[in-house]
């Protein structure tokens, strides 16, 4: 008899038709004998009707009431998917963040979570019933309502598979798993069974926006497996797991695209120690996040200093550049916004040499230049130009047989 | 420095602007150097709302998870209050009915309150902030969400009234006081500034739908005073009290009209004992409430006896007492649904004799036929014709000088 916990979104549960749909999929799982925790979000739109009410009153909402607001949503939810798991005559039970209670730190609105005590939830599932959790929030020590921020439902999921010692923790969305790449780029993209944590985090912080980053680092770190699947169609999705509960790795798990960021470069900087932090020191302080880095040192003793930064950021960055660049006496600064990162992710990778080069010669022979290069241990990561997005995400997938 | 509890209902925070004519109100109040309590119930509109998904799953709705469901609705509207407060630049804070802790019994949708922990709320009082409290809903001693079922809001402001001992308890209608009749019928009703509980509740039940009948029997009960006023104008509204706390009370307060009511009489039974409990015993288990019973006994030894009930429950009453008029043998059933209640309503009548004889005159001065008549200490009530209920109720009015 295992012990499920599944998570459905905003979407799955958009309806009452989408949750007594969910009702129905919770009663079989059910009925063939497992111990069952729901974890669900609010209605979609709710959240967006919730804070549309309190920005009439202010136009920055943030703070202990914005979450005593919102966490209604969920709480709605959750009383309506117990009421519907019942009208099938499947015992259940609503529990909100407070009462299960998912202990959290004191910053609202984006609070993380310290302790779970499962006690109640555990007794109840002893007495067969379904738990019917409100996912994205908690409170503090003092009993103020908190929430976890946007998406934090699939941490609120994962948090309860691993207090509860879950056998897997499955989060339907809206696509039916994982892929080796954009279907919409690549149509005979295939999806993947099985990935690693690792693999994951790589492919969501690098815009495959199937989960939440915060939720697979939590998964991670506390060994639950984690599915992906849809709500709307019957299948087995995608495992996340450890690399352990992976018979044999793939070279490469996936080829993924960024069309967010946009490129800056200032031209010979003195090639002095420090010189990185008295560029970046300025770009970080205006709280701009900067992704790849790469520094080249010329013959003549400067150097030229190359980093990207989120393309909506690129105007203030470029700003920044400028005068730091009249202090360093730099010869220019040039920006560009129109590039493309691929990245090819496999935990594959660490065991076998040659796939730098195989990548960078597959992307020659089409004749895409590439304009910086960066390496993690599972990850090779180009920059290009945006216009070569689709060629180069084709040829790699195609590269690296990762095709269905 | 008054410690006061105030409470705004549906109507009074149905938008978010009426939402910030209640901060402004508190805001004021608050300046004045009152400690504040605020109740308020939820949006207008919105209990319906959340009525209405619940109903798509299941047509009967009932149990824990309605709470769970309803409860949000006040959650909306402290959250809502306490941002409007904060912009105000007053310090604020929220409270559902289990942070607070109001304590109650186990019975989904109709909970009782038994306990109410102020701790929390006094230190907020005390650091001078106003305190926003959830109507309506509470927690049981194992941390289930109850409500206390319709119109329960107002008995949470005064239950929070008696357990902080505040000094009043300020109810926000959309009437701005309790008049000596129905300003519809009679224009020259006047406000009364002072009525006592016992009033209250005699013309709550017959039909002044200022406030709801439990909050008066709470509010006398822990003897707190209750202030009805107008969320819309100023005024000082209708003091609510203890009759030591009103000088010189009227001889008659009120005069009430109850239009719900319908009339059946069983004619011709045999006048023995337990004749009234073989009537209305199946009456009452058919869960239908009876209110003005009346036995005639006539000269052949035989009984007539007669008794009001809701409207609504005319037919079904009739069915019954139809089957029961068989088996005692009765000479017949006859019924009448276009009766009026008419009732004088004043402590004063304890101490003056006299004011039957002075009503049943005023109305035999205009041929007015009265069918039943009941009485208690602080009522007179009758039974007439419907067509003569405005007619009947002006002239009351008149003749124990109510006028304004």
């Amino acid at each position: 008899m295992s012990l499920i916990v599944q998570k459905y979104g905003g979407t799955s549960v958009g309806t009452v038709e989408r949750i007594e749909a969910v009702a129905e999929k919770v009663k079989t799982a059910h009925a063939e004998g497992d111990r069952m925790v729901v974890v669900v979000s609010a209605m979609s739109g709710e959240t967006d009707r919730l804070l549309g009410l309190a920005r009439k009153i202010r136009k920055q909402v943030d703070g202990r009431e914005l979450d005593v607001l919102l966490s209604t949503g969920e709480q709605v939810t959750i009383a309506l998917l117990a009421m519907a798991l019942e009208a099938r005559g499947v015992p259940a039970r609503s529990y909100t963040g407070g009462q299960v209670r998912i202990l959290t730190d004191e910053a609202y609105n984006k609070a993380r979570i310290l302790e779970i005590d499962g006690t109640n939830v555990r007794a109840d599932l002893d007495a067969g019933r379904v738990v019917v959790v409100a996912g994205f929030q908690g409170v503090d020590g003092a009993g103020n309502i908190t929430t976890l921020g946007r998406g934090g439902s699939d941490t609120t999921a994962v948090a309860m598979a691993a207090a509860l010692d879950a056998d897997e923790c499955q989060i339907y969305t809206d696509v039916d798993g994982v892929y080796t790449t954009d279907p919409r780029i690549v149509h005979d993209a295939r999806r993947l069974d099985r990935i690693t944590y690792e693999e994951m985090l790589e492919m969501a912080s690098l815009g495959a926006k199937v989960l939440q980053i915060r939720s697979v680092e939590f998964a991670s770190k506390y060994k639950v497996s984690l599915r992906v699947l849809s709500s709307f169609e019957d299948g087995p999705g995608t495992l996340i797991t450890s690399e352990e509960n992976i018979m044999e790795a793939a070279l490469i798990s996936g080829v993924t695209l960024n069309r967010d960021e946009a490129k800056l470069t200032i031209l010979g900087v003195p090639d002095r120690p420090g010189i990185a932090s008295t560029i970046l020191g300025p770009v970080a302080a205006a709280n701009i996040e900067v992704d790849m880095i790469v520094q080249n040192v010329g013959a003549d003793g400067s150097a030229d200093f190359t980093f990207t930064v989120n393309r909506n950021d690129f105007e203030k960055a470029e700003g920044i550049l400028k005068r730091i660049a009249g202090e360093l006496k730099a010869r220019a600064v040039e920006g560009d916004k129109k590039i493309a990162k691929i990245s090819v992710v496999g935990v594959g990778m660490r065991s076998h040499a040659g796939i730098a080069s195989r990548m960078f010669k597959a992307l020659a022979d089409e004749n895409i230049n590439i304009q910086m290069i960066s390496t993690s241990e599972i990850k090779i990561s180009v920059v290009v130009d945006e216009k070569y997005s689709e060629l180069g995400v084709r040829t790699l997938h195609t590269e690296f047989g990762l095709a269905g």
